[in-house]
């Protein structure tokens, strides 16, 4: 593809939070509900391509495949069947422009490429972010097998954590996927994490499918990546429909954010929308959050830029950065990194135009934004 | 008037949510507090006239009044008074290009006209919108003067919805009017009715007013919808000062659309301002959720254009309607197309100018959003 | 500096709520630390001064100090360094076009320019707003020290307030900064103010700092400024990390600005980010509220022309103010007026270009929203 040249962003990326790719051919139900956050295709007489990411999908991903841009559903998805879904991924991982990918593999209900082959496929390096509350649901596997006692869950979950500390840039937390992000302001006491382990065997001894939700393990959590010194990701708004949006705005993480603080470990605030600017508030009074705005740049498509003008109002220049959260689809990478870099090109060379900064802050910028920062987060330089 | 021709949403209207028109002439008071949902005009040294609103009347209703665009408020009053509201209305109606009004007339501090009568003025059709509340709140009348027992309550609203059906088209719920959009995530049983009705009619007969505000209620009527599987069209947000805007965030309503999607019964979320973007997002990951601006287009004046392109970030196309939630004033009918046609138009062209999409596309996606979405959702093409 | 000319906005300001300068040189951390809301300068590797703040500074500051606009803030600071704080703030003071200073002198963790000084720094004129929690606060001192009896404690509050009535022109709430807007929605009786005096006074009997952050007793000062029918601003959203901006919303008011709207007391929502919507909402529906943007407008940078935009959707633009919120540095006094200029002239040259309204009604709305507005709610054609 000859991806048009972005002004100020025209440069590789870094992208700080992705998942794999689904290894096989889709059909157009399988295909049509992955694009986007609906779990289904939509009633009869519509079809979820007639949107912000359809659209952009025509537009971006179909000459890729060799087809002209805005070609219709039908020819892109015959077209992308005979090619094969392993050329279909090299092609659009090529073109994305992203060199480092962090991955976060916790989430499978199909298995996924993992770091190493999505990196191998893209021509870029792969790393690793663990997802918290799968490390607890495992030591609660062994806990309930008999592997380990009750009483050493926490323990377990803390010495899990540190042995594949080399391996990992990041751990991640999914507590807005659970009960939500009013988590305790104040660090949980050993006791009360005890308390709420036991609650939590209990429940799954009594039936509860292992499944963390409760708030107190969930701060320990994130206590324990504070403690290993990893940087945290949070995810934060919009999700598939699973989520309680209510409760996955940022604001609900201000006490415990000013609780980390002082730790200055790094907290990255994942997709946001649509309290992208409740989060760019959180990234300027508190030196150590970041955010992105991740799976919502590419299903917002065109409208994406509109998003990163108003997560940059408050959000310093080098707390914000790059993501595709893309997950299964080629299609995903290719859109997240093409929308973000006309989005923030477009943010860029309007204040140029209008002078409100020159040429070569802009350019500044774009690096920061487009890799840099994500490189002195989660020291890339010399990653594990 | 010549209305000024919009590339891509040059066509007819269905408005899918309005009100009657008043039967008579206006006092500049009681005009200037009806164009905005203020009570009142406002205080002394200030006039609504200078607002989004009152500057897009006198741009785009002046003319269809024989005056200039941008007429003074005083030469457009007095023009108003001249010319009658039966031919006002009659030429601002006519204007709207709106061809079909689906009409709530559940509302009415004074007579209103009905749909039928809307229908005739504009030239065009009409079809009935009954207000949940207010055949629950007949029932209750019925039970304090003992024409039915306490005990035939739900069964009574049940058997009216029923009756009613060959003739409307769509239920409406207010409950963001009263108790708020938090409901109970489950489908409430037959004895929790029971209970909240007797609770209810205990509270008339204590002296409290015949006004259902119970959520319990709310939702029984909500599932009656269901059960007569008639679209649901719920008050989301942006209202007049009875209303506390809080309690209006259609994320409230997460766990009963939830509980609702498996039905494919269509919930129609109305107005939405602020809370827009969160109702698109409902509408993305829900298939059975639709959504609209209503008021909050001709409230935001020409500022509404960027409450559409907020809209539709995560919305599909196939999800979003035209409505003008028009009360009592043909302006009002008026500015709601006027100015939902050039949003649409500026969003749909910006995207054309710039290859995001193709101009077939903006026109087909016009057609959707302008019309075609409400005739499959309210099967229009067969209405009763 | 020559001013560029803003259609439209080209005209003197009343800045209805500041703070003020500095007697001081800064040190860079110092000076980073207070350009915006951020308590500390960020991590390694990062500065403040790469964000739309720290751009617009560069932007438009440096040429008021001989410098070159854009220039690296190196040199800036070593600029602003060289000419000394007195000089600094008197060049960037004359060149705001602020005619008068509404100034809350009561947040001063050290010695600030009083509303005289600062008016004759800016050759202006200066008046005074009251915050509400200092009087009440140095009334618990007098209680604390045995000077006033504690029973006498709300009557000392409401003596001082009139006391100093000649002198101001408003009171102020900082609600927000305590326990949050959640305040009562009736009038709290005389038995409940006084109860509540009485926990306050026993909580800093047995050792807590003299702060408060009552529900109860934030209302009763509230109703204090509406009994001395004074304005009343009220902190909203936006602030420091002190702040927990979730309560912050202005739709928490929503019960007790219904209960003053019979009043007629003007209430001023200030700053209002991100809740600026609904601010405006509230302006719309009650006669009695009126919003600005405040200290969102410099932080913002270049992307609050997009603020104002979204606040003036549904608010009437009688009830709009212009405010810098301006703390210390004289920098932010500027960038408050030039960007409210530069965000005002665009809104309104919009609206003129595309042929929304008149260039005559541009002109008369910049007026109001300028300075007429401020002058008409405090009464400043003739302050005390």
């Amino acid at each position: 593809m000859g991806r048009p040249v972005e002004p100020f962003v025209d440069h590789e990326l870094v992208d700080h939070h992705c998942h794999g790719l689904v290894g096989r051919d889709l059909t157009r139900p399988e295909f049509e509900s992955m694009i986007t956050e609906a779990e289904h295709p939509g009633p009869p007489g519509t079809t979820l391509f007639d949107s912000q990411i359809g659209f952009a999908l025509r537009r971006w991903c179909a000459p890729v495949l060799d087809l002209p841009a805005h070609a219709a559903p039908e020819d892109y998805l015959e077209r992308r069947a005979e090619l094969g879904h392993a050329e279909v991924h090299r092609r659009l991982l090529r073109a994305c422009g992203i060199t480092t990918f962090c991955v976060d593999a916790g989430f499978q209900p199909e298995p996924l490429t993992s770091a190493a082959e999505l990196a191998e496929l893209a021509g870029g390096r792969g790393v690793d972010v663990v997802r918290l509350e799968r490390v607890a649901e495992q030591a609660a596997v062994d806990v309930i097998t008999g592997q380990i006692g009750m009483t050493h869950l926490a323990d377990t979950v803390r010495a899990r954590l540190e042995s594949t500390r080399p391996t990992m840039v990041a751990v991640k937390s999914v507590a807005a996927y659970r009960g939500g992000l009013e988590l305790p302001a104040q660090r949980p006491t050993d006791r009360e994490v005890a308390a709420a382990a036991r609650g939590w065997i209990h429940e799954i001894r009594a039936g509860a499918p292992i499944r963390l939700t409760d708030p107190t393990l969930h701060a320990f959590l994130i206590w324990c990546g504070v403690d290993a010194r990893l940087p945290i990701q949070i995810h934060v708004g919009y999700g598939d429909s699973d989520i309680d949006l209510r409760r996955g705005n940022p604001l609900l993480l201000t006490g415990l954010l000013r609780a980390i603080a002082p730790t200055e470990v790094s907290v990255l605030l994942l997709h946001c929308y649509p309290f992208h600017r409740e989060a760019g508030y959180l990234a300027q009074v508190f030196p150590n959050i970041y955010l992105d705005l991740g799976l919502a740049i590419h299903n917002c498509g065109r409208g994406s830029a509109g998003l990163l003008a108003q997560a940059l109002e408050l959000a310093p220049f080098g707390k914000f950065l790059f993501s595709t959260d893309a997950f299964a689809l080629g299609e995903l990478y290719l859109l997240g990194a093409v929308l973000f870099r006309r989005g923030l090109s477009a943010f860029l060379a309007a204040g140029v135009a209008d002078d409100a900064w020159t040429a070569a802050d802009a350019k500044r910028v774009a690096r920061l934004i487009c890799a840099d920062n994500a490189r002195r987060v989660y020291n890339l330089y010399n990653p594990p």
